[in-house]
């Protein structure tokens, strides 16, 4: 932002963007106003990331207008918690639109993204895979090779130590766990890269939707375990992509 | 309701209230008894405010009984958490009702309310809305000249920034965010008015149905800012506008 | 700051400053830098409100630091949760220095503020008096008339009720309480001005610290409350001095 | 017990009863197995109450047995938390039956109980009446005279204050109020007999289902208040009889 | 307070009292304003209960002029929640001050309270004997004969049914339990008198400092238990009495 | 592990395994890899207990094709938390498949294990059947002899003494129980056999889904009581009859 | 029991007992009145275990007259939750008690348990150590052969799989965790014991006083495990002590 | 640890080993056993980072003893959470150990770490500054170059702004924040680096010792943040280091 700043007062100092113009400018900063939504369109621009849209609580309409505002910038787009009916709703405005049931995401994807460096997402069990593959697809989507392992919980830690040549191949591993959530705290212990944990809301009782899971990893004894939201793969997915970029 | 006393004390000085009857009116207090509920006929005249149904609990039956004592004192009428299906009851008995599907409020205009001052209605993100919305219709409804600002959370300050006018205009604001709610700290440290804070349900896992962003509002580490509960709308609009009206 | 800044356009274009000495200036915003504290020598200026400092956490050393940096402005200054001890720390930098101990406020006052308005603070049992009393002298340090009115509480309604005229005359009303936490809510139904709600941590067993209260004033069944945090009356004062001003 | 078991004694010392007998009686205690149910015959016949059958969580079959078995001690029967399919399976199996729909009670009333003393009911609100009809119902199947006063909440404190003299007619009254539940601590203030307090789940955001309601009824500052569960009008009517029962 | 107001008006219809008179009579309800304490000197008059200071968060001080001031209407002062340095300054002015160090509780005796019907006092373990002594004295005070019966809990089941003829006398039972706090569930079902349960914060871990033993007690499935805060001894002596009373 | 580590490191002295090899069997683990679970064959194979799916979070799919994969074991199979849709899927798959409804459990037997010793299963009502036969039904899959005895909750405590026959006959008692969860107190101060507590989320208000039940059993004052997660009748059934074997 | 019932009533039947005497042995239950506690003197003698006193919230003067109470029987005796100080008034009563100050235990040995089976107790780290040594050495107490396995927590696997063995050879293992708790659903997959799993108080921020432990243990996906209280110690070792027994 | 085992067994093969010694080997982990704390010597060896001690809930003569086992293998040593007494400590047998009283950190140097990439450390405001220095010397102490940046909380925006090339210029962001904690979700909408969260329990009322901001943290509606435990310093240094290391 800064040196568009500067630019712009390069301009007035020669005399080329008036004061009042310049002052417009400073206000025109680079989004799209659609009254209810304030469209980035500058942001991908910027990061080569795709552009996201969180679909809880908008409306299909809603998503609709914001899809075909940013379709404009040719950014490859990803539409999170996304449920069959919204897909439906984006395929009519971009009709490359491919859904991923499983991690409820929309992809629109307008070029393909490289695969560099290499993220392990896992799982503790396999109801946790649906929350692992929006954490999945959000890397892939986003440049990051990502390779799976699912069901490896650690109440049977001989299945996760069988794989511990994959668990040090990876640069940053995404661990999706819910129930009690234990297995950040092994894996962190496993390895000596940065674990990104995330709870999910498997579980019943006492599991508090996740709320147990969450202080598992919260407080665990492993160093090197960074958490997120319950059920938010996408967080995961993202970060974890900003750490694997580091080691290009 | 002391001036009301006085008057009546007098009139029994004077001998033109007996003892008994004096007893009685003291009793009579302004409200209807419908049984089920205790219509109130002389706050909206006293105040000039539209009289306010929460609809929430309340049976179609009920409300509909409601509208109708009401009515007679040919008050504004609100009626908030109103469903579709509330609406249409309410259509029957009051056909002038008009019904905001976003706000989900229903509003009887015996006569327009004016719009003075100013209060500004911002929301974090685009599902914050319907909340923003029902403080927005209440304050208008109840005489204030309301503007909108949504979509312009924290993590993209730039979007807030870019109206810094528009928010050091307002009298009022009303800082409508779900999530980690962190909308209303940023506010209140940029301008010197008083923020309203609404909490809303929006987000998922560790938002706990709007309690996070509950916590983080009264947590503000800026001053200048007070909350009311999560999702009440109606609420931030209505103290708004007491606020607003000292400006005149 | 928009205003600060076109000036410095302006600048720039009559070629009075230069382009790198403006993107200076654009970054020397008004604050000092103590290393441990951002000193902000300008906000009481603006607003002509006394400059505070939140003592929790801070060690007397850094607040006496701050103390002495904020001096040279000339500006009134507000030490809040100040013990004894800070206070005696304060006074060697500051001869000046008052202490409240109710209060746990530390004042230095440059220039005596008007006092306008009229804010009524009650409080619903004798000891939630020392967070009013943070409350009130915070409204007064900022230029506010302030009415005091303690150990009112619902469970002897009719003491509220004998001062309904008071009640009536302010402009806006701080309710303190602890335990239950109901006083707001009846005030709420009594009067048609706002009414700022503080939960207080008086209580034992199920008030959870002042969690019951806060629950309490959160959810109030009467308009026109919002609520500051538990012992928050600092956040009150301030608040409601920004309304009563309104009034002016 | 202890008297059955002295008749039994005596029984035994007199040769009446031998002491394998005597070991089977002492086991075969007053109640009925079903199997899934233990009904306990003995305990209407002591109090001249009626059995309550709690119906949440019981399948329909499962009660119609239990009312089968009840039926023949020929004893008024209450079967709560009961909706309008359960009233059709008890029906088929006793005529009799009645249906409250909104307190969601079903009476089976063999002989009609006595309508003695005096228990007030009153309510914050229209939505808590559900809850107050739980509790009249059983007080009136239990034998107590009732009276209802519903929506006196204490934001329109006026609304309550104008049936004081009814508020001190009662021998005992059950205070309903879901949202900030603060009506039982007013009353506490205003009544000098026993107060039972019922929270509802009525509201939203910080209401928390009802836990915000329970709390403030917790930490009451008015004596004289004790608190049932969330909901419970049926132990609130209960307890409320015992007590009404005292004054006779 | 109605039939004051009769009084009053027959007066001022009589001439015999003026209306500002009469408005200032009506003003003039009967406590006593001490500036941070309002005290009500009535209220012992027309129930024959002692007055009582809750002392936590009160200053000794403070105490000390509350307690002169009720000195002056002679009737009994019941100190709650005092500590020994409370005692000697309350010692100071009323050298006929009792301590009961075990229940927090200094009692000043006017006139000895007659000892009426049957309370009985049961704890679960001998730790929560200090809550149920504040619940006995209380109750003596106000009149009650009180039974005590200590650490009869749940785990050895048959300590307390060896007593249960004692629970049967009772006109009503205050059960004080911490830890698990069953005590008043299985209480609530050996007798038919009612059961006001008193949680205590006894208990280590995961008792929450008695939270535990409140959810147990609202849950309570047997009917006729009522609850109060945890550890409040006094609250539980109080009401149990008001019932107690309604035998006679 | 370490015997089959020690036959193999044995192998490779003897050069009858390979190094590679050795390293390739270390790694292959006891179990398949369907890629979204890891189904563990040896280990029902060791244990002679049933191979357990947790249905909850799977599709239909999924659980069809684990069910196939630990066919091939010919072990006993135990589906918990499956619905009837579930179960219709499961049959076709495996015809032997038998369906227990209100235990949610589809079992596949293929071969009938031994009924040893005596597990006694409790419930305190009649709604916590369904978690108690959960318990049952893995007990007796796993070889457990089983007795049940149920709606023996303590607010009719002559209902429990009666059996307490039964209950010292068991060699280890399983007390489910939901509100507020207090017989496992009780029965743990009547037996001198371990006790495995099962809170189940029956109940409303402050039952909070079990958390009530939960926190009772955790405070037991009576030892030998061990608790599992609510409604988790199956882990109950599991380590019962680990306990139970041991007395063979 | 019921065989004591049944020698009385045959004493009965042959005229041994009147029939007074009879209800008078009836209610002359095996404990011992002092007052303030209910001392059980023949539990011991039945079970062969110490009897237990839990010293917080008991004063030294109330344990002194409970040990000497004890004493008389000539058991051994167990004084749990004591400080050095309870030790030093025991002392006096009890010559031969020795202190535990790590698991802050005082034991009166009257005579030598035996040692049989096999209990292993482990924990996570250093500081989980005093709770682990309150089970060790109640278990030891109680007649169990204890094996002590410390500092094998879950991030660092490798320690707890170099004592696969040790693991294997228990009858019954308590794993005992503050922090995350995960080491009791690890160890619960590696075994096929029994594992009771304690929660400590050990950690800070979001381990909330152990809560985040206990949460992970009742969730664990590894069957075989139940949970007692946050830093029940004792209670761990009395259930695993059961447990123990019954493999003789 | 594969590449151990391998070599092991290629040892076994080539009979340079026998079957038992490779059986201990394979039990000889490299940690070493002082019975309370099993010390792991290899860990820093082969990762180049310090060995750390956290301190809280272990005895000086503990850490005193596992810093002696530490020193044996010249790493550097990190002393967590420790105090005055315990540097003390620990300064008896390392003489060499320096302390930071304001991060709790007792470092012992063996050879200087190098400082690569770029951390940047940043609080809300100077009470959060002790968990920053906790962050930051472990973060110096793992081989990274750490910037600090403190007191630029949210709500003084412009603080914040005023550093944005320091914010852009680094690789990984640790924001440390108590009270609402909003700072991390800004700095995570205005840079692209990985963002590591630590909330503080800075704060009162409603912050509840940390968990508001915990929360906030949680819910952040930037993407890029992860969060490790309330006042985890330590944790965010490990983590951020792993994460600038990658960058090189």
């Amino acid at each position: 932002m800064d040196s568009g700043i500067k630019d712009l007062i390069e301009k007035v100092k020669k005399g080329e963007v008036g004061v009042d113009e310049a002052m417009e400018n400073l206000r025109n900063l680079p989004f799209e106003d659609l009254g209810f939504a304030k469209v980035d369109h500058h942001r991908p621009l910027r990061t080569g990331f795709p552009e996201v849209i969180f679909c809880s609580g908008k409306t299909p309409n809603e998503i609709s207008k914001i899809v075909k505002s940013l379709k404009k910038s040719k950014v490859n787009i990803l539409a999170t918690k996304a449920n069959e009916q919204i897909f439906k709703t984006i395929e009519k405005v971009a009709p490359k639109a491919r859904y991923y049931p499983e991690a409820k995401i929309v992809v629109i994807e307008e070029k393909k993204a490289p695969q560099i460096g290499q993220i392990l997402v896992i799982t503790a069990g396999t109801s946790d895979i649906r929350v692992a593959e929006e954490a999945a697809i959000t890397a892939e989507m986003m440049g990051s090779k990502v390779e799976r392992l699912y069901d490896v919980g650690v109440a049977g830690i001989h299945r996760l130590l069988a794989y511990s040549e994959k668990l040090r191949a990876a640069r940053v591993i995404i661990a999706v766990a819910g129930m009690e959530g234990a297995l950040p705290s092994v894996v962190g212990g496993l390895v000596s890269c940065p674990v990104i944990a995330v709870p999910t809301n498997i579980g019943y009782g006492a599991s508090f939707g996740g709320l147990a899971a969450l202080l598992t990893m919260m407080n665990s004894c492993a160093p090197g375990v960074a958490v997120v939201n319950i059920d938010n793969g996408f967080g995961a997915g993202h970060i974890a992509t900003l750490i694997n970029q580091l080691g290009e």
